[in-house]
Formats: C-alpha cells, structure tokens, sequence
C-alpha cells in the first residue's frame, strides 16, 4: 500500500500486481465512484471517501481494522471498468511510472530504530574500535529519532552538509496498526499493521563525536529526508512468519550488501513489546529493525558519495531506490 | 499562555496577573463574543475565533507572528466584562484553580533535550563512575525523546513499572515559533515562541544499561507522562536574555536543588542553531536545555518515591508541580 500520487495531490494508493510493477489504485476515487454510482450526492461521497480511506495512513492505521476491511473489499471487488475508468476524484488507477510515492506512513507519532542484528553490531563496532557491550544482550536497544526526516521511494535523500561520511542502513521496519501499553511479546504481532524497507542515512563522522558522549544518534541520523521509508507498506497478511526474506544493497547497481531478516537477534515481537512497556504504542508507529549484518558502508569499508543511488531490496517488501544529494 | 480549560473541553488559555496565580482567559470565547457584538453569525463567530484562537498551541504556534499579534491585541484590549462575562463559547475568564492546565505545547513535532550544563554533566557521570567526555565540549549534545511523552502542570507522572530508581531532572525548554533551517546563531532568537518549565523524568537504573550501548536514553525517558511541561509558556516578550533565572527543585515541599539558568555552557542560541542544521525547526519544536547543576536526585543521592511531588520554579516561568504514581 503507497501513498502519494501525480504532481501534489496526495492520495491513498493501493498496489496491485507485482511489486516491482504494480497497478497503483486511487482507492478513495473508486469509492467515491461507487457511492455515486448508487445515486449518493457527489460531495457526500467524496467526502465520505476521503473519510474512510484517506491520503494520510497515520489516519487510516487509526482505524485499522476497519480500515483493512475496507480496503480488502474495494480490491477484492474491482472491476475492470474501475481499474480503467475514472470518477468524481480523477482518475483510478496508475502505472507505477506515473505516480510518486511519498512514504507508506506520513508522519509517524513515535520513530523508534533498533539495533536488533547482533553481526551489524560486532561488525560496525569493530570499525569503531569497540567490541559489543554486555549490556546490549540484556535487553533489545534502541533510540527516537525525529518523525519529521521520514520520506518516500520517489524522494530524494539528503546528504547534510555537516558530514563527509554518509551512510546507508539495509532495515525493515515495523508499523503499528493498533494501540496498546505493556503489550506481551505472544500479542505483540496483533499490534502490527505490515511491514517496510528502512534506509536509515546516518553520518558516520559525526557518529565518533555523538558515541563519544553516550547520547546516541542526534545529528548522525533523522535529518530533513534522513530515513527513506517504502516503497510500500506489506500487509502482516502478505508476511510470513517469522520473517526471513532475504535483504540486499545495491549502490548505482553494483551489490554492497546482502543478509537475511533471519539472523536477528531480537525477535520482531520482542521489540514491539519492548517499545510498548510504559509506552502506549499508537497507529503509525514506526520499529526499525536496526541493520543487518553487513548492511552498512561502514561494515565492509566502502563509501557513497553524493548524487549515488542506494537501492535496498527485501523480498516480499520490493525495492526502495534513494539518490542522496547534497541540498 | 497556558492550555486548558474545565473537564475535557481544551481552550487555548492566556494568563494574567501573577504567574502563581494567574486569571486565565480563554482567548476564543473572548474573541467569539466580540464577533457577535459587531453583529455577525453566531456559528461563524465560533468557527473563527477557534481557528484563529486553536486549542492547539502547536497549531498556534504554526502562525505565531499573525497569532502573538491577535493574544496581544485581544489582552490589550479586554474589557472588565470580558472578563468576567460568558460568551457564546461559555465562561470567558477563569481563577487559575479553575482549570486543569495541559502541556503548553499540545504535541511537539520534535522534542529534543540537550546537555548543556556543565555542572550536571560532570556531577551525573561521576556518580556513575565516569568524567565527561571530550566530545561534549566539541558541539552542543542532545537526544530525540518521544512527543507522546508530554504531558501538562495539572496531570500526574507515571513512575514505570520496570524502574526502581525514577529520578526528577530541573530544565526549561526553549518552544519553536518559526520555521527555519541551518539557522545561525545571531539569527536564533527570532525562531523562539518563548520559554517554559521541563521535568524530565528519567529511570537511573535504565539507564546504566542504556549508557552501556551508546544508544542514548529510550526506555530511560520519554515513557507515558514522562515529560511534564508548563504550566505555561512564557513569551519571549517577557524573557531577559541572556536568561539567567533561578531555578530551584522542591520535593514535597523541600528544596532539593538549585541553580541559574546562567551557568549554561552552551547558550540558548547556539542549541537552536545546532539543532536546526540540516533539520528544518518547526513552529511547536522544544529543546529542552538539560538538567542544571544540582538539578537531579542522580547528582545528590537523594531519591524520589512513588507519590512524591516534585516542584520546579524557575524564576520568570512560574512553577511546576508534578506528583508521580505507578500506574
């Protein structure tokens, strides 16, 4: 499920087909459609459409349940005529060359990024001088970082001008479908709305100074379009259980990385319910799963530079493209 | 500029008279009832005082040169029977013990919370054993903490469940009133909406462990209530600069601790212009400027407990009393 559409008319869309190819679905638009079909008043059922499946996912994940029933029965009963046609709201459907997708969760209330891959920690600490503290096997480990640096698969990344070592990160990452406090890991999946591809774009230069002081990533990570998320949101009902798809980086076309979602340590639901003890998880939230092994330049010693294309693959997920410039 | 109102109905409160026992005005109704005095329709009337007047400061905030214009020229203005008159929007004016006052920031897009008391630093890290790195002194250090943890002077903290050692800590925080970017110091000031108070709540015990990985403070700070602020903000129209007020801590009526704002190491301007390089501010962002000197139980060895209550003054800000409870 992408979000965003032609030129800045935001829209919910729905991904049909391949997931490298899909049919992209204005869902909203072929509501409207079939509301006016059945003799409703034109701005009532666009309103009402825009209502039920509207272009901000944190909105729609808010009323999840509903929601997916929602959306399952518009895909489940497309017609033909809806996937050519179009209605009160534009047109139905698109290419996936025509639209540009923004991320699958526009502004998520609390951004959480792990580091749940105990060989991305041995590896990357080794670079740094430092060996794996006890302390990060006796609980899962993560930080917040700003909402605000989230963008899409159709966005640029931004190479801040503070730093001459950007990074890539190869993550998946959670989003939270359903509220809950001190949620229990055998619940934990319940609370989960799917599953993304994370680029977590981290300026490892400024990452020596901000370890240093122990308070973890501040400026490394979450700048203006720091933390590429998409290009779809998978629905939990797509995944398998446990995750292992495979996972691969690729900079302007040439392969860097590749790791499996198998080889985490923390499980997916020991970091939900992690996140959630004392915490009221809230729909749109967003888990990273941290790195995996080797997903980073930092890991196996070899470097972007600006105006490079990262392509982070996950099976099952698709394939999230991300230039980075300097602004 | 307090938030809040009586039961669950949230106004945007303007406070006047002494900040400990202020007249809060609820600014919209105030509004409303002159609209409909010069004649206009009274469901208009409503809808634009509670659009230019919002219950959301962050909203506020969003077009705080046009609003700081509208709350001066209303409070100017403010006849004795405003305030003591009812309006289309109820009761106009309230005794401070009237009202139940939420965080003067609803929802901060960003909530930051810097480092930059020196005394804090050193008097923290030897309590754990440690000296204060040498990349403190290099830039202004600070961590991103969860929006959802704010809440206001009239509710109550939660002590966590999987902490022990839950600990007070006496900040301000510095509210966002403008957008910007890579801002530099000398231009700073113009992006501040004003001032308020911070109890940053912090479980100790946590965060030995979360010090151990280097990924800064997670389950240590920003749970549920875990960020009191307020009671109100105080514009900068009202702060002396450089600020350099006393700031002091009560716990259930005895002075803990206390310090000045004026033995901050980096200066108010110099954490905006740090946090907003590659980051663009947005009107509602708080940076918290760290715990001063003494302003911690961590840093005296004195500790708090379940149902104590917890006040912070800080001289020109009012006072912030926060009573903690296990849930």
């Amino acid at each position: 499920m992408p979000r965003g559409g032609p030129d800045a008319d935001v829209r919910l869309g729905l991904a049909t087909g391949s997931l490298e190819d899909p049919l992209v679905v204005d869902a909203a638009a072929v509501l409207a459609g079939r509301l006016l079909a059945e003799g409703g008043d034109p701005e009532r059922a666009v309103t009402l459409a825009r209502t039920l499946l509207p272009p901000s996912t944190v909105a729609l994940l808010g009323s999840w349940e509903r929601s997916r029933r929602e959306l399952a029965d518009l895909l489940d009963t497309l017609t033909d005529a809806e996937r050519d046609g179009t209605g009160p709201l534009g047109a139905h459907s698109y290419p996936r060359s025509a639209v540009r997708l923004l991320s699958p969760v526009d502004r998520p209330p609390t951004l959480r990024d792990f580091f749940a891959f105990e060989d991305h920690m041995v590896n990357a600490l080794k670079n740094l001088g430092k060996e794996v503290p006890p302390e990060w096997y006796e609980a899962p480990s993560h930080y917040v970082t700003r909402s605000a640096a989230v963008f899409g698969a159709d966005e640029t990344g931004q190479w801040p001008a503070y730093t001459e070592m950007l990074d890539y990160e190869l993550e998946f990452a959670v989003v939270i479908g359903k509220r809950g406090r001190d949620v229990a890991p055998e619940d934990a999946w319940s609370h989960i709305a799917g599953l993304t591809i994370f680029n977590d774009l981290s300026a490892r230069d400024v990452q020596r100074r901000e370890m240093g002081t122990r308070v973890g990533p501040a400026k490394t990570k979450g700048f203006d379009n720091g933390c590429a998320l998409g290009p779809y949101l998978v629905t939990t009902d797509e995944i398998a259980r446990p995750f292992a798809a495979g996972m691969r980086a690729l900079v302007n076309g040439a392969q860097w990385s590749s790791g499996t979602a198998a080889s985490i340590h923390w499980s997916i639901e020991q970091l939900v319910a992690h996140a959630s003890a004392g915490e009221t998880l809230q729909p749109g939230d967003v888990l990273g799963s941290g790195t995996v092994g080797t997903g980073a330049g930092i890991e196996i010693d070899r470097w972007i530079k600006p105006g490079d294309t990262i392509r982070l693959e996950i099976d099952g997920l698709g394939a999230l493209e991300t230039r980075v410039e300097r602004p």
